[in-house]
């Protein structure tokens, strides 16, 4: 075995200075593994003399995230010093699967998921299409990162088919409400945290604490019925428009690779209370830009750099009233919407509610999902020395109702 | 070891009619325990030899949970059989725990966490308070039993100390929202339905369907800071102001011992959608009359009997949309509140959003819980041939903010 597969140019989207973790189908198992080039590396036999092999032995993230960022930070080192020489490749380099081919399994079991609604642009626009009459932000948005809790046995990996929601729908001009498969299946173009190292009920993680926390990122769509949101979701908050499934990507990249990424926040005026704020560089944003395509076309450039909170900021007002942190907790962004209308990361702002439909570049037109609609979201990030990431993507493809 | 702990009257509320499943602390370990008397049989030592042994051993209930109904038969009518010859209770007394002094703790490890608002008293008396210039129901709540995810890692054992939470609230009188402990510490009496057997993805249980996937019951107590909710809950719903602590109860009581509890629903006006119908017998109330007390005065009678939608209907619901079930899933009822003021199922109702403090038999007043306050909720309800039941009860003590 030559050390040719993991010799790769210092520009490549997944090289050395990425290392984003997934899991892997071997035979029967399924082992973890981190993608190097077209490759994955599989944890569970490469690293098994590291202090790390009982975690990394496991099917899930989640024992390895219990460790905490020291050990996040020394399975980094143990792997780039390998990358580093030809004698570490090669030692590496038995343990390669082509990546081509391989099944993706979802790399951690999702404790508690949540969902936050961090783009000021999407909250804006959303408010205007749902409550006309009133303020596009409701009073609390600037004060706090607005959330809910999904449902965790639904998130699903890249490449799942997603099953068309079915439920109930109203509209003013429906006399009751009509049951059936949703009419206005739609994506939300957002980035996922993946939280590392559990804390007990009764405590709370600072903004500064927060970094400690966060492992990693992957993008995220989170499929929204929206017909069937929009009758369920007056006073509890979205339920079933939202519970049927959401997709995130097959590889998690370490907030570790992300260094170069990071960007200030925009302005937040009013100036948040003292919790959600922190010490130098505990507050940033990620510039991400991610692509949303539709069938192939390129239906929206979301930049994730226009996000009002910090994901430090998510995390503290998450657990200020004293929620328990579990490793292998999950928090969403919220949908990713910028200024202009081809930065907008749903179907729903993009089409202004379905009034005014995309065209594709196969000449069809899309005001929301139609059965055998694939959606992908890509994204690249900075990585250091002029280099760049790419995000693992996410992408699902719409079956029939069942 | 004679017979004499398990040879219990008739009319015991822990006989063998009842045999709720718990968790407690044996040395090190934590075994699965079914109550019997006051006496916790211990199923990992007792049911070695069985056909559910391995899953007997476990800590938690929830690979138990995943082998349905049959099996949950299966060792109730083991446990019932032994239970009713001298030899049988002579074996089986080998295996006993008196209850003082052990440790109970939560029995199943809990999946995805649903909380309903399954009350149309309590959900008219809300809108009332929290919306006075609208209608008290919102217009979907008797087309579809309203529900929302919470969070799974923060549901604690009875008995578990509640730190007070900390958080924003703002009314309409102050000029900038306020951060401090909450102000508006509150309960919610509700039934809490623990779910067993698990669906993929895409897939839906009907009402008919539910009931092989309703394994038992257990009180719960959904604590809730009302100053916290009510500034951050629109649009999404309620988050912090829950996501603190909830309580259930030690004991669950499984559902094939609340046959003679089950009762027919309120008429449902207007007839709900096809899938939230079912054959006869699917759709039932349960007669519980719980008792709620704050620092050993009864506060309130809640009868669960007035309770608008079926746990069948909430479980079928849940799942339209193709949400998967996992054994562990846990959802809650809702406030329990009946049509008389003393038969309301929180604070928020029965003071009137403060405004009518209550007494106390030491001559104390409250509208919301102080610091040191304990709230315990019991229920009792119809067993077989006109014995009575006492579900397991949910305490909780509340400790001052951290």
């Amino acid at each position: 075995m030559t050390d040719a597969p993991l010799a790769l140019p210092a520009d490549h989207p997944y090289g050395p200075h990425h290392l984003p973790y997934g899991a892997i189908g071997v035979g029967d198992e399924v082992h973890l593994a981190v993608r190097i080039g077209d490759h994955a590396l599989d944890l569970a036999t490469a690293a098994a003399r590291t202090p790390w092999a009982a975690e990394l032995a496991e099917p899930t993230l989640n024992a390895f995230l219990e460790l905490g960022p020291r050990a996040w930070a020394g399975l980094r080192s143990w792997l780039q010093e390998r990358l580093g020489d030809e004698a570490g490749r090669a030692e590496l380099g038995q343990h390669l699967h082509a990546l081509d081919g391989l099944t993706l399994h979802l790399p951690f079991r999702v404790a508690d998921y949540v969902d936050f609604y961090a783009s000021e642009q999407h909250a804006s626009n959303v408010g205007s299409i749902f409550r006309p009459d009133g303020d596009a932000l409701t009073p609390n948005w600037k004060h706090l990162p607005i959330g809910y809790h999904g449902r965790s046995s639904t998130v699903v990996v890249s490449g799942t088919d997603i099953v068309r929601p079915t439920g109930q729908r109203k509209t003013p001009a429906d006399p009751a409400p009509v049951f059936g498969p949703s009419i206005k299946l739609d994506i939300e173009a957002e980035l996922g945290f993946v939280v590392g190292g559990s804390t007990p009920v009764g405590s709370r993680v600072s903004v500064d604490e927060a970094a400690d926390h966060l492992f990693g990122i992957a993008l995220f769509n989170d499929w929204s019925a929206r017909d069937i949101q929009a009758w369920e979701y007056v006073p509890l908050g979205p339920f079933l428009g939202k519970s049927f499934a959401s997709s995130i990507a097959a590889w998690i990249t370490p907030m570790a690779a992300l260094e170069s990424a990071r960007v200030d926040l925009p302005a937040q005026d009013p100036e948040p209370l003292p919790y959600l704020q922190g010490s130098d560089g505990s507050l940033f944003g990620l510039d991400l830009t991610m692509e949303v395509r539709l069938n192939g076309t390129v239906i929206s450039r979301p930049p994730y750099a226009t996000m009002y909170w910090s994901p430090t900021q998510m995390l503290a007002h998450m657990t200020v009233n004293g929620a328990a942190l579990t490793s292998g907790d999950l928090f969403a962004s919220g949908t990713t919407s910028g200024d202009d209308v081809a930065q907008r990361g749903s179907l729903l702002e993009l089409t202004w509610n379905g009034s005014e439909p995309l065209t594709l570049e196969d000449g069809s037109t899309r005001t929301f999902l139609e059965d055998g609609d694939t959606v992908t979201i890509t994204a690249t990030a900075p990585g250091p020395d002029g280099t760049t990431l790419a995000l693992g993507e996410v992408s699902g493809t719409i079956r029939p109702a069942g």
